[in-house]
């Protein structure tokens, strides 16, 4: 059976099972309208280390950990992890996983990273290379900020178009055999450039990039918007949520209220003064792999499609006049193979 | 037939054609013994761009390009490309691939990028998802030194310990037909840490990984060091090189005059005052992408073991006091399946 769909779209044989999934986030996360899905919530923004950047690999160590808990199996039965952070030569991910002797693939897909891992993750067992492997990723709000911004205590007013990066990591152990929910369908990302330069208007720089794949993921399957209970893009926010309904409205579809994004679903937007939305690899992470999975325990659905999204760009590339590049990975996962 | 043998080694059942390969390098490493193997020099280092950055991309696209054209294929026939570079947020990949619309996974494995980029590349070809697949990676000597060391106007005294990064980038196209020579066995690398924290002593951080991943792969496939008809690894230089053969002679094993490593070849280690070689993405993937591929072609070798070395790091981790991480990922290539 041919595992390609159209242009891009994989299509897997042997849809690997998502086994277990972790969720780690900071106090402002915890406090937000999914803050009881997390397993756990750190009101030490430190994680009880001396710098924001060792916080964030202890949270996402604790995240790979209590995935592995979850899944009632020690780290060296995983086989290989897929993982990546935001940081510059993304240290979060490398010095968080360090100790465990398992293959290490280390990704950049700034925050469609959990969409990315999955994907590559997914690969690895359908391809026959493995049976367990774990895909993993990270943000912080204080590590992000003074890296890509301001420091924090320079205390800088943020524009109405900027997003939060949220202090989060999740962790999705996925299995060869298993009782699903599965992994059934990858529609990789294409980088885009929609010729936006503005750093603090990220949701608009990547919107472009989810219209493309959902695009490309629907021509390939043939399936429609209304095939899914719930879409799910990455960390677009608000004004990044509405440029896709925009877009594909121009085409005569409609994404239907079933459409959404973890950079709206997991914080209050209106009281919790995080402007238009959340965003980071954490973001994404997080909510898919607390209130999204669950949700397939809880009934709320049965076929969903989980499409990160990510902005390529650094503080170097944007001060010397380059646009924000867009990426956007999306992952299928339904109850019934 | 199982695709695993051992703890971590992966035996490709479909093994993938190296089709093409092309690598694009600065002037430094074309005045290096390896010079005539390369299928282009620039004898400016900013490629015809203002930036070093902007550079690094240029020649980075630079040898996608000609990669493709020696594959006498057009871009758009690549099905997914593998990608990553040592800048923050791995710009240098992304703003040179931006424009041809293709699945792209962005990659950090650091200067072991070459060796993880062709693993999942041919991951991608044996498990089935696509035909033809790009692996590429660069580095840049003068982006890299204002990044991770000093700006290049500082003129700072190099320690007799530190390497070259490489001005050079290096691709090659994957095929799932093809007459090879084929990639056989891949063996993903796993992080360790030596304890090394001197960023100008790279080699010695990284000879741990490189002798924890040839060993793996001797034990997983049986193979002695003798198998192979040469032994490369990454960009080791001479330290590390060194440190690789003693800690295999204290196993009683000899790796033998036949092994070597990209970061002494690249350069004349006498004459270029490079103190103890080469090192960056760039140093193994155009070593590979040139001297080691046409070898093939004239009968040096049908037996080698390519295996990439990386150290996992950032300025930041290095200010906060952490060690120098190391990963090294081997690919076998062999001219009969």
């Amino acid at each position: 059976m041919t595992k390609t769909l159209g242009k891009r779209t994989y299509n897997l044989n042997n849809p690997p099972t998502v086994a277990a999934t972790a969720a780690v986030v900071g106090q402002k996360e915890g406090e937000g309208p999914l803050g009881r899905y997390f397993d756990s919530i750190s009101y030490d923004s430190y994680f009880g280390e001396k710098t924001w950047e060792k916080a964030e690999s202890a949270m996402l160590r604790q995240c790979f950990l209590t995935c592995c808990d979850k899944k009632n199996i020690s780290p060296d039965e995983i086989q290989a992890i897929f993982s990546g952070d935001l940081l510059n030569q993304c240290v979060g991910s490398a010095f968080a996983l360090k100790d465990f002797n398992v293959p290490y693939f280390g990704l950049y897909g700034a925050c469609s990273t959990m969409g990315e891992s999955l994907a590559l993750a997914a690969m690895a067992i359908d391809g026959g290379f493995c049976d367990t492997v774990c895909a993993v990723t990270s943000s912080h709000f204080c590590s992000s900020e003074r890296q890509y911004r301001f420091p924090l205590e320079y205390g800088g007013q943020r524009t109405p178009t900027s997003q939060w990066t949220v202090t989060g990591s999740g962790a999705a152990i996925l299995c060869a055999s298993g009782n699903g929910p599965y992994i059934t369908h990858i529609t990789p990302g294409i980088i885009t450039d929609a010729g936006i330069k503005d750093a603090n208007n990220m949701g608009s720089a990547m919107a472009p990039a989810a219209y493309s794949t959902l695009k490309a993921h629907f021509e390939d399957t043939g399936r429609s918007p209304e095939y899914y209970d719930t879409i799910f893009t990455g960390d677009l926010g608000i004004l990044g949520h509405d440029a896709v309904v925009d877009l594909f409205e121009r085409d005569g579809i409609s994404l239907g209220k079933h459409y959404t994004d973890c950079g709206i679903m997991i914080f209050d937007l209106k009281k919790q003064d995080v402007h238009a939305g959340g965003s980071g690899c954490g973001c994404s992470a997080s909510v898919f792999a607390s209130y999204i999975m669950q949700g397939f325990e809880r009934g709320l659905w049965s076929k969903i499609l989980f499409a990160p999204t990510g902005a390529l760009m650094s503080p170097t590339s944007t001060q010397q006049g380059e646009s924000i590049l867009g990426i956007c990975h999306a992952i299928s996962i339904e109850s019934a193979k």
